[in-house]
């Protein structure tokens, strides 16, 4: 299937073009969750990649109804080594089985062969005993530009083979992103170049929908560019990052979507998972109702995205 | 300690600036080795993480005398899912026993918290019941820049926090480099701006040896960049893929030093860990004798290099 069609398809049928961010932190992690696994598994890197997975468990339980995606970003996962590793492919498999399309936040980029071990093992297949077998094998992962096609084209041709999707960074979400991807080549910016790149890289990979799976990773943070990148794109899928704890709004996501309604994915990470948390929300939930405030949190999204593309006059639900 | 220092002592030591990446590849490891971790954990990913683990063992074992330091290539490893991460941690340790640098070549780039998430599992430290305890703990690691500033600065804190180093991609060594890298941007391209950037960044970091930290990646196959790139950063170390399988002679890498032969350390990983299976090398060397095939691989690169930047009138030993 094309990842395009797939993605698109799960947001028709959950009629809500946003997804949760799985970015756990030790120290964010509801004390109960942790003193479980540290019963069970020590006080080790074992014990704290453990209490990650229960609470993405729980997590995706609670919103499974909601969004049609998660996307969990490695550096949590890798920072506590192969334990942390582990948590996020048992993450994987469990949001897979709970019906949820998962986009890898994970940035690679590097050339020729190494690119190619990174597209094998994230998203197509790797070389093994029995000839060659599944890696990780997320829907979908984020790839970095800055080495050119060399480090893109692998990717590329593992999304043709096994109907995965890649969402190239274009404009980021971060304040500083300017520095290189704001410079001017001309009369236009680097973002825009690397823009034209991504249109022409995912020329012929359109869906059922004329959507491609080669999309972009455009901030929200940004709206007036993501205005003149939704024209260069006209076909990719936004993966918008920014919202919420980073500053983007509804509103501000809005050029990232083309008239149809589709055409872009809205995150929020630590706003959902850790709602809890929030002033907002820590009074209606106890810290063991972690699940529910995430929940409420990413409820009270999707309704802010479909009240936002309702006054832009974008076809919502 | 300075990274700058422990790295450049660690090349005055060996008389040798370059350095043996290891980048196993399952179809390349010898069936021997590959036999013997099949037996002991069955034809899986633990199994073939275990080939890779003793392999990097024989080829660390038999180069620990010539180079001063090894660059595991993250995606290698990674490609086998939390197996693979675990025998890149067992590589890092044995190589550090073994009293060897270790350069880990991952590329990462991402912004605000995520840097920091990446920089404290791979460089500094990562919250636990302890408190914090190390991650990876590798010397140095390689940094993608795209994402400016932003995600640069958390690693740079652990540079100056932990004596570590970063290599930041400046000028990757692959064919469509120039694709983003050489777009002009007034009368200087995006490389050069970018080698602004990290010497910026640099600035104040500098060892006893007056070279810093926060180097630079600048591929052995664009000597003319580099001559220019050497101007930019001058007391940036830069790190040169490029050698050998990838078409970089030693002449080419000769830019990439300073008059005082220092400034750069010259990477080579396929031709070294699988010289057993050159042309070159296959009728000296039995496959059961890879290791000894890397060790005289590793020597010729030593001394090509040598004889290279005795032609150019740079210091050499």
């Amino acid at each position: 299937m094309n990842f395009a069609d797939l993605l698109l398809g799960k947001i028709e049928e959950k009629q809500n073009p946003s997804c949760v961010g799985l970015d756990p932190i030790f120290e964010k992690i509801p004390q109960q969750i942790k003193e479980e696994a540290k019963g069970k598994f020590g006080p080790t890197f074992e014990g704290i990649a453990q209490s990650f997975l229960e609470f993405n468990k729980r997590i995706i339980d609670s919103v499974a109804d909601v969004v049609p995606a998660v996307k969990p970003q490695m550096a949590f996962y890798e920072k506590y080594g192969s334990f942390g590793v582990r948590a996020f492919e048992e993450t994987v498999k469990y949001a897979h089985k709970k019906g949820l399309v998962v986009i890898e936040d994970a940035k690679r980029g590097d050339i020729g062969s190494t690119a190619e071990a990174y597209s094998s093992g994230h998203l197509g297949r790797v070389a093994s005993w029995k000839g060659e077998e599944a890696g990780y094998d997320v829907d979908c992962i984020t790839v970095n530009p800055y080495l050119g096609i060399d480090g893109v084209k692998p990717f590329i041709e593992d999304v043709k083979k096994y109907g995965k999707g890649i969402f190239i960074l274009v404009k980021t979400s971060n304040p500083s992103s300017g520095e290189l991807q704001d410079l001017d080549y001309g009369n236009k910016k680097i973002c825009d170049v690397v823009a034209e790149l991504v249109n022409k890289w995912g020329e012929g990979t359109e869906g059922t929908r004329n959507y491609r799976p080669i999309g972009a990773v455009v901030g929200a943070t940004y709206p007036q560019e993501a205005v003149k990148l939704r024209r260069i794109m006209e076909k990719s899928i936004f993966l918008v990052p920014g919202y919420g704890a980073q500053g983007g709004t509804a509103d501000d996501a809005m050029p990232c979507f083309n008239k149809d309604g589709y055409g872009a994915i809205v995150n929020s990470s630590r706003g959902i998972i850790f709602a809890y948390q929030d002033e907002k929300w820590k009074n209606k939930f106890m810290p063991e109702q972690f699940d529910d405030a995430a929940k409420a949190a990413a409820l009270e999204m999707k309704e802010a995205i479909s009240n936002s593309l309702k006054k832009a006059n974008i076809f919502h639900w």
